[in-house]
């Protein structure tokens, strides 16, 4: 029971209500935990797993996972017509997606254990009249608390009124689904808080609402986000997982075993925290396992097996001892690895680099790096190579946002 | 044409926009005038009239007049479930009400040129979908400019969401009816407007806004209402219809003249007012005139002929010349016909005094009042008689409220 407890609270930012939760543990049944999703062609990353991960837990415990794809208002698209990109998706948009995001999320979750629901469902029977009524359970004054919709209202900016309407269509999915736990990022606490209320006036017991951190992205200071390019996607081919990983800072190192890792505990990684900080221990080494996971996570153990050999396999060639060591700057948005490789002179040009790092010349703290677009960000050092002499260490220091 | 617009212009508050009005009355088709009804069991009084009064005058133009029901939201009652007096009305609520108005309204309005409707019509067969839709095409923020909601905030007072859907819900009938006018109280305004936003993204033209004061009750000084005991009810007795009219001010008669009679154009009401302030005309004639089309209107012209006939006779009985005069106060709420009576000592008790109300003998302005709960109110000064020696005039000047 504490255990369980232990593993579900890990990682997490806000448990609302612990002794609620507690309780319902307590009675042994499985709970049903709800986890709400875009219907949107999905393209995940490490970020989005943290949520994943702490599902899985949960039906690790033996719990009943739901994976809800909010659907309905997809398929509404903006009715404001401002947003000419959220255009109304039809139904085999979302089933097309919902299969793309099922591809996805069986690398985490356990499909046996979960139920996977749109919630079209129950909202496609509703009428005119059901919304108002459901629009008659919450005030004004209490939606324009939302962060958001506060910032925009002070600063004049429009507010469409269905967008109020959009948290309870969020919280009526846990009355329909009469959720014990609904799951989501700390940006969505407003939302998974409205469920509560939603649930008491029907006449449940409201859910627990457990909110996830946002991982930080590889250059270890902004949330990981596809358009900030400091992301792991969990469909990107083996070696970029490992070796992205591999370019990590130390300290991130050690929120990522923690929000990521399920083969170690809290107690493992205060333990090697320990050995690290007594000189006990290489934290390349820890990373090394960190990468090697999460590569076999995301395709396989074999996969994973292949690149750490060969990755040990290059460490034992001979790496000179008297490297060049220099020092970049990068903002917080990175520096592409052709601007580096020109930028310490180990390429003539940014041209001449790009074409080497196509012809898989280039490596990244020992990974071979075939993608131009390759990002590196401020804090930390890595080691380049280029074909098989042309060796030197980068320290990247932080410029402020250009 | 401009007399169209002429008699279409009296007595309105406002009309929004005029040049939109003039050039659609140019197309000489018939516009489709819309006015909206709450659908609860209505009793209605003179101050409803004036809505009607103008309806009627746009069917004698030719035009379409539409008397809509606003059941749908009648059927859904209060949903934050504060108000109980606003239970859900089932259809046949709605019907029976509905019955009730007609018998009263078809005594204005022409009941072959009236185009009765219902918006559950269209709102039953809406789903959810299409209610967010709705509300995506307006603000929050312009929904709280709203004068009772932007009250209500500022005041902290709850407003429940669903409230902002409401107006959406009214403007939208204006598209689903086509309209090319709504009429509504002055009060109604921002609803009113609701429309012409609505049917313009719908495609239509823009609907033109007319609103209407709201009417004086007999005190002259707060609008006609029930609860303040101060209305002509259309379904009153004819004597109480007349003896009511008969006691209003002067100035109030004006007034009334203006927005609830058909047969005095404004060109006979300015020429009633000049006659009166070179006192070549007493003003008491015209009152009897109003009392009379009042009565006729909602009885008929043959019993108006009988009580006009009676009160003549009464008049011509030896109304004695020296007749005590007495002055009490009473505040805007007024004050009971017993009370009057036993402060003048023209009764020696208010039960003797309602008992001889109930014996109908009791006059004031020289007709009959045989409910004991009749209100006289500050500003004016009445005959009153019972039986048939005791006669007063009582002067009653205003009190503050209590």
């Amino acid at each position: 029971m504490n255990e369980a407890l232990a593993l579900i609270a890990r990682g997490t930012e806000e448990i609302l209500k612990r002794d609620e939760l507690e309780r319902r543990l307590e009675t042994g049944r499985p709970l049903r935990i709800k986890a709400g999703f875009d219907p949107t062609a999905p393209d995940l990353h490490l970020g989005h797993t943290v949520l994943l991960n702490k599902m899985r837990q949960f039906q690790d415990l033996g719990h009943q996972v739901i994976f809800l794809i909010g659907d309905f208002t997809g398929m509404i698209g903006d009715p404001t017509g401002k947003n000419v990109t959220r255009k109304p998706l039809t139904r085999e948009d979302v089933l097309a997606n919902a299969e793309t995001y099922a591809e996805q999320v069986y690398k985490v979750l356990d499909r046996s254990k979960t139920e996977l629901r749109f919630n079209s469902e129950w909202f496609g029977a509703m009428s005119a009249a059901d919304i108002i009524r459901l629009a008659g359970q919450h005030t004004v004054a209490r939606m324009l608390e939302r962060d958001d919709f506060a910032k925009r209202y002070a600063a004049q900016q429009s507010i469409a009124i269905h967008e109020f309407l959009y948290p309870l269509v969020q919280g009526y999915d846990s009355v329909a689904l009469k959720c014990d736990v609904e799951l989501g990022g700390t940006d969505q606490k407003f939302n998974l808080l409205m469920g509560r209320g939603l649930q008491e006036n029907a006449g449940q017991a409201p859910q627990i609402v457990i909110t996830m951190p946002l991982l930080e992205g590889l250059d270890g200071v902004n949330k990981m986000s596809k358009s900030l390019g400091n992301y792991i996607g969990i469909n990107e081919p083996a070696k970029d997982i490992f070796g992205k990983t591999m370019s990590i800072s130390d300290d991130l190192m050690w929120r990522w075993f923690e929000l990521l890792s399920f083969s170690k505990s809290l107690t493992d990684i205060g333990d090697m925290k320990l050995a690290v900080s007594k000189q006990l221990a290489n934290p390349r080494d820890y990373k090394l396992e960190l990468a090697y996971e999460l590569t076999a996570r995301f395709h396989s153990a074999s996969v994973a097996d292949e690149i750490l050999a060969g990755w040990h396999a290059m460490r034992s060639g001979a790496v000179p001892t008297d490297i060049a060591i220099h020092t970049i700057h990068a903002t917080a948005e990175g520096i592409r690895l052709p601007a580096v490789l020109r930028e310490i002179a180990l390429a003539a040009s940014g041209a001449e680099a790009t074409r080497k790092i196509k012809e898989r010349a280039v490596k990244v703290d020992e990974v071979v790096i075939d993608d131009p677009g390759f990002l590196v960000f401020p804090g930390g050092n890595h080691l380049l190579q280029l074909g098989k002499r042309g060796y030197a260490r980068v320290y990247v220091e932080a410029l402020p946002p250009s």
